[in-house]
Formats: structure tokens, sequence, C-alpha cells
């Protein structure tokens, strides 16, 4: 079994949602194929297909949820990297025996048919990992 | 034709490579295929593959370059995405026309045996944006 399959998705942190789906389909020369509502995450997300990758638009519908605070304090730019995997659970723990801090040691549901689960950016030079594997339906 | 074939790479600033190395081989499992310094960009880089797309490190060799002005003004993280595309130069002019702002209007040689030229991230969201095709052998 591989570890890690492939960039499932990189998010990136927007302010307005259209004006970044206009930028990113003119940047990337097609449409979004999915926009959804993630109220437990206050965020509106935006999906393009990139190949087999997928390009994540999030905007912030509450300055004091995850990617307004983000924004607040960096600006927009790239949020997140989500790595594809074939079994969460096992991936978590084995990256917690390897050292990582995992955010959410239970996955949870996340934006398009996901469960997913984060990483702690002080154990991975900076950079807030995700793990996702497809929700059992 | 597709204007974007996959994401290529995505690249993330690092302090140390070696630390660096060992702490991305335990999270994606499967250990660097490459190391290389572009003494032009004054950085080592060190790739990973992941399906087919690829991480790669930059540390700094100099604190004076891109990477370790990066890292002193944002800290270790996300520097940039990389995509694949077939023509370069026909990707950048017709970039250029949709608005963005080029940063190597000729492309340049990047690792990797890549021609790569640069967006600058005031265009797009605050992403610094690669675009990359295999150099001619």
């Amino acid at each position: 079994m591989n570890h890690i399959n492939k960039i499932e998705h990189l998010g990136i942190a927007v302010k307005d949602i259209d004006a970044a789906n206009t930028l990113y389909e003119k940047l990337l020369g097609v449409a979004p194929y999915k926009q959804e509502v993630v109220a437990s995450e206050s965020v509106i997300t935006s999906f393009f297909k990139v190949g087999e990758n997928k390009i994540e638009l999030l905007a912030s519908t509450d300055e004091e949820g995850p990617i307004g605070k983000f924004i607040a304090k960096k600006g927009e730019g790239i949020h997140h990297i989500a790595f594809d995997v074939d079994d969460i659970v096992a991936e978590l723990d084995r990256l917690e025996k390897e050292g990582f801090q995992i955010l959410n040691k239970t996955p949870k549901k996340g934006a398009d048919n996901k469960l997913v689960a984060f990483i702690h950016p002080k154990t991975t030079s900076g950079v807030l990992v995700e793990l996702c594997q497809e929700a059992p339906k």
C-alpha cells in the first residue's frame, strides 16, 4: 500500500470567491466544477480540476472562522496541501507514531465528500497538511 | 491542447535541507529521488515523487537569495505551486493577455531539467505560480 497516493488538492485562501473564480478560470483555462458551503468551517469552497489534481478556493463566511483569521494574519495565498490516502485512520496512526502532531485524531467530514484530518504545521516545516480519503457512501 | 496539464510540483521553503529530507521521507513514506543545487537561485533542492506530482524542498545557500529572503520574512512553508504545460511560451503569452504579470517573459532553466517562468502573486490571489515545461534535450 502506498502511504500517500497523490496531491488531492491545494487549498488557496481568497477574499472574494466570485473574483477568485474568474481569476482561476483564466489561469487554469477551465471553469470550476463545484461550489460548496462547509458551514462547520465557515467557508465557501470552489473546485477546479487540473489533471488528476484539484485546486480548492476557500473564502470565509465569518471573519472569526479559520480562513477569515488566516487572511487577516497572512493575506490571501496557499492555505494547505491535501494528500489522498486509502486509509486515513491507519495513516494518522502511522504519522502520529512518526512524531507528527495530528489535529483531528478522528477524521471529520470535509468538502467534496471526503473524510479529512489536519497535521499541525509546526511539525511539517510550516506547511498545513491535510490527509483525505473518499468518504464511504 | 490543455492549457495546464497538472500540478508538476509544490515548492516548500525549508531552513535545513537534511532535516527536511528526513521529515518529508517520514511524511510521504518515500525517499527523495534527487538533490540538485541551482546556483543561479542560491538554492539546494530536493525532490520527492507523490503519484504523478512532486514535492520540491528548497533550502537557501545565501540569506540574500530568494528563498533566504522568503524565510526571513514569512518563515518556512509553501513557497510556490508549479503547473506543467506543453508550450510555456504560448501559455505565458496567453496569460499576459489575460492580465497576469509575468516575471520571466523569457523562460529560464530551472531545476529538474525544466524551462520555468513565474507569475507575480499580486495577480494570482497571493500565490506564486510557476509554469514549467520539460526542457528539450
